[in-house]
């Protein structure tokens, strides 16, 4: 049965997905950039900016696991970009450039409405309205037997994990304090169906995993 | 310099110090005595209780290091007992029995005063109505040169948190999701006086260790 699995999903020691202040030119919020620098130290993380060098290591390959036997993506539409509300135009394609790292049908929720954005590389983005489970059967459809990834960001996540549609749930605990700003695990009860199965601390980072049962 | 030490404090994945609840009957709230499973499968907890056997190993040797050169202990009212506003009289002498783990002064914040209490094994519960920054004045002369240990909960150490008083922290990240109840990091910013100098994840717990620099 395919999945629906979510990776290296960065939060701070004190529990924070992204800091306060969220905007065009801090997509994290303030002090959030910093949940992510463990990527880039890595070897495949300064390959998906096109840079060369990084470590090899555990880091690297849990990092590289996250894209293995994905057909499809989901995110949440503030996870594409920084605007809010109805979409002026179509000229915000993501943050990613022409050639978005995902190569595969993406599915972007969100309550306005935009016609579908093929990208270079194999990336489609589709702007829907409606439920996770809807949303989540498009993309099982989209993915042909291989497994879905969610992307984020936090709320989206909290979103599917109310409902009890995640799999797998990796996440990489940053050891910094953003001291505000969204949380991961806010008003999420204590999710029974869910288990840690696995810890492992490295030099940049304590990655967890959650699993389904 | 005597330093003001933090060990063993234990938080959910979710950030929960405590679970929801808390009373006498649940001292940590509800799910929260899972909190400390870990302790109590390590040789040196089983031994706080007075039981054989447990694990040796890095579990074990941490928590041990918790009680290395402490010489006075502090601790938040609701540490000390389930007792809230004034005591209605002197019955209440700890969770621990006549012979409390501590074996030297530790000072009970509270805003109700009461006479000190002796207890067997060379404990005396001190209560003290007064700020921080001068209780740990009085711990640090009880202490005779060596650290003094704040144990706990979640209130007191924010509170000594935010005023920048703890020089070592350390906190043991227990893969188990409470839902609700306590947070320890809630309303601190980002304490930039601080960081994580390390973290070790065992089959049990992730340590994370934090220094005020």
């Amino acid at each position: 049965m395919p999945k629906l699995r979510v990776h290296n999903f960065a939060v701070s020691l004190d529990g924070f997905a992204a800091g306060p202040d969220q905007g065009p030119d801090a997509p994290l919020g303030l002090g959030g950039g910093r949940l992510h620098d463990w990527v880039f130290r890595t070897r495949y993380g300064r390959t998906m900016i096109g840079e060369p060098g990084g470590d090899a290591g555990p880091d690297d390959d849990i990092l590289a696991a996250g894209d293995h036997n994905i057909g499809a993506t989901i995110m949440g539409r503030n996870m594409f970009g920084p605007v809010r509300g109805d979409w002026p135009d179509d000229s915000w394609t993501g943050w990613w450039g022409d050639t978005p790292p995902y190569h595969h049908d993406t599915f972007v929720m969100t309550h306005y409405a935009r016609p579908a954005l093929p990208m270079k590389g194999g990336t489609t983005f589709h702007f829907v309205c409606d439920t996770p489970e809807a949303v989540l059967a498009r993309a099982y459809e989209a993915a042909q037997g291989q497994d879905v990834r969610l992307g984020g960001g936090a709320a989206t996540i909290r979103q599917f994990l109310a409902a009890g549609l995640i799999d797998d749930l990796h996440l990489a605990i940053v050891p910094t304090l953003l001291g505000s700003g969204e949380r991961l695990f806010d008003n999420l009860g204590s999710l029974p169906g869910y288990r840690v199965t696995d810890m492992l601390s490295t030099k940049s980072v304590t990655h967890v995993w959650l699993t389904k049962h």
